[in-house]
């Protein structure tokens, strides 16, 4: 694995997760590989869960971590090439880039996309010009459009409390919120559970809230959501603005919200979120408090899914 | 020890003392117990000392530390049950808590009250939220009424200092500020000078500025500050906003400022101030800079009370 | 070496950037030095490569580090000695810096220029009361006046790519730029210069740019900065505001910035920057593009000079 930003970085997504499994039954058996690698991890945006437990995936391992929030710690930085720096950028990811690459063996980015501009957000400029002139692995902390790291998550953990011999059915469903938020997770979900095809994977949400086909293809779109619950083995609770008119909130109908009455059209479904999670707006404290929710769960997992791509990008890096 | 809030926490005051200057000889002596270790530093207001000294205790004690800004790094918190969450706040304690508690083996939190809701601050909800829910121990680093681990310096300081046979007369005196501040380091103060039983301890204010009786108990109280600083072998010097009409400032008089005439009533007292002080306004360049103050003895020794207290945490969860 | 100020602490120039490039060669020959030491990185101000370079040089030498944002982790300080505290500070440096004096071993400062009055900037009070106060070495991260981690890199750099046996001809040439900037790296890259005395040295900028004497008296001065670039080995870029009427922008005359055609005049000069650099504004692409640009080279080298800096500082103390 040279870097990690989507699914399409991982040769075995199994192996990957059995790997994860392995890291939390054991978590220091390779603090020798990381021993004297160090890794920068640069925040664009606020983060708890990545920021914590990518830390202390790179601890595990033996490395040494900075965490630098870009913007606060230091400079706001311009990615346009050819820009003329009159502006409030101070410095070029063209010149800040490779400097990261001269003191880290590997390189954490998170960048929130603007929903502002379509094409520019999901062309990725900010972290392809990161791996463009780093020279070092590249690991996505959630970027303009895609959230790997918790995607890897969330099928650890699916595969962890999925014990038939069956395929699970797992449902993306839609949630309110109050404020316009990226299409990352939702699209990283798809795009993972699809590429690792082993769910009959439905996904609904309110009209005009379709995300990009690119990520979404293989899965069964259902706009109602009552049917799409139906025996579901997991319920993927997440908002995001609209992707077609981009980034605008355009339904904030509460009846969306997961609440147990809906939970029992489940197979006594999992419940799974990414969290930070808006309480009794996205999804209700009777779900979150309730046996069902795995949130704890998932979001402990993020410390094996980061030592796990760790692993490997510094496996890579030695060959 | 189960976790370290206050003084109730602390089964015997003298041997927590002397465990601290234990350390403070052989600050290394127990690096195994806190190896594999991780203590999370949560900082929801600004702070130096705490923050300084207590990732040094916990890396004496051979632990890894991470500090992280709750919302200015992160997410803002929630912190009352059953929210609407359509506010500001992103995350609720009830979600987060328990992932600090996968993350960590120990969780320090700072917390300030509000001064807007004397019921609310004195509920301490916001540290109980995290007592509640991180499922691991938790390490006071200031809370809305007290500051346990300023308390403890100063009675190792006290400690250290106070070489007589005889009980030492402390005296806590209010000085003027301006701005309404906390009345935690003065309550806390109360309250383990009261526990600890090994003096005569008389505490002086303006009209107006009682402290709660819960933590004052035990002690004189002596409105008229001259009489109370004779033959004082300690002055604790402290501004606080007032109790009873909460968070308040009534009085601003310049003459309850300690100066050198006034030390002159006491028994050739030590002063102590918990740091940070305004100078010339809560505490005079005179005492400040001359031999009788005490504060960076004070200070310093902060990282040997909370190495003692991690060290009591540690112990205690591997029992 | 006591403090790391100036070029003034320096015994011997060649040595110390021999000291740095043997860390180069093995970065971590010295890791017994500085076990069980730590160093507190305090920054009044942002930073990127200082913050991150300086960590990684302490970690190399075996070292714990604390970087600590005052001001915006803590609280912000206030330098002037007999001040009556009612403002906006909340903390003395003659509190603060003796406790940092017993937290740490070392202490590295950032704190830049008001650019408001140049008595007070000149006159270095913050840094200096951080050493007269503290009572433990202190490393300059980049003070009022002077930035000596950057200079001595430079000279490595310098070092490191002319291979001749000659003097190298050095030109230091004002730059373009959008805001108001210190005087401190072309200052010091001027006192260093000097000090070394290994090259031929010019300084050209725009009429009434001229920098305090004190540190540029021993290069030549050349307001024509085409005949100044003319057979130039190195050709340092860097914006500055006016000196003698402080701290203003009078000109910004957008052909000082240099660009290939000028490069011509030059003996194929490599071109030199501290970064952060306003592309297209202090410094053209096609430049900071080219094979001519040393400007990561340097940045990768402030590992390097912090290292063998705070070799100098521990040794010292250490005897």
């Amino acid at each position: 694995m040279k870097n990690f930003i989507s699914v399409n970085d991982v040769a075995d997504i199994d192996a990957l997760v059995a790997k994860a499994l392995d890291f939390k039954a054991n978590p220091l058996t390779s603090q020798a590989l990381g021993s004297n690698k160090r890794i920068g991890l640069l925040f664009l945006n606020p983060s708890m869960r990545t920021r914590l437990s990518t830390q202390i995936a790179a601890e595990n391992l033996g490395m040494k971590v900075i965490v630098f929030n870009v913007g606060q710690d230091g400079w706001a930085l311009e990615f346009e090439d050819e820009a003329i720096m009159s502006g409030n950028t101070v410095e070029h990811v063209k010149d800040a880039a490779p400097i990261m690459g001269k003191y880290f063996d590997v390189l954490g980015i998170r960048t929130f996309p603007s929903l502002q501009n379509k094409v520019d957000d999901y062309s990725e400029l900010y972290i392809n010009q990161f791996i463009k002139y780093a020279g070092i692995p590249v690991l996505s902390l959630e970027s303009a459009t895609l959230h790997p790291l918790q995607s890897l998550t969330d099928i650890i953990t699916i595969r962890e409390t999925f014990r038939e011999k069956r395929k699970p059915k797992i449902v993306l469903t839609w949630a309110p919120h109050v404020k316009a938020l990226p299409q990352c997770v939702a699209n990283s979900f798809s795009q993972w559970i699809n590429a690792w095809g082993e769910s009959d994977f439905v996904i609904t949400h309110p009209e005009d809230y379709e995300l990009d086909e690119k990520f979404t293809k293989g899965a069964s779109i259902e706009l109602d959501q009552k049917k799409a619950l139906k025996d579901a083995d997991f319920v993927y609770v997440k908002n995001w603005s609209t992707y077609t008119d981009y980034g605008r909130i355009y339904c904030n109908d509460p009846s969306w919200m997961l609440t147990n009455d809906k939970l029992q059209l489940t197979n006594n479904a999992k419940v799974m979120h990414c969290l930070p999670v808006r309480r009794n707006v996205e999804l209700s404290d009777e779900i979150l408090d309730g046996a069902n929710s795995v949130v704890t769960r998932q979001a402990s997992n993020r410390v094996w899914a980061a030592q796990a791509v760790l692993h490997e990008l510094l496996t890579n890096k030695l060959q």
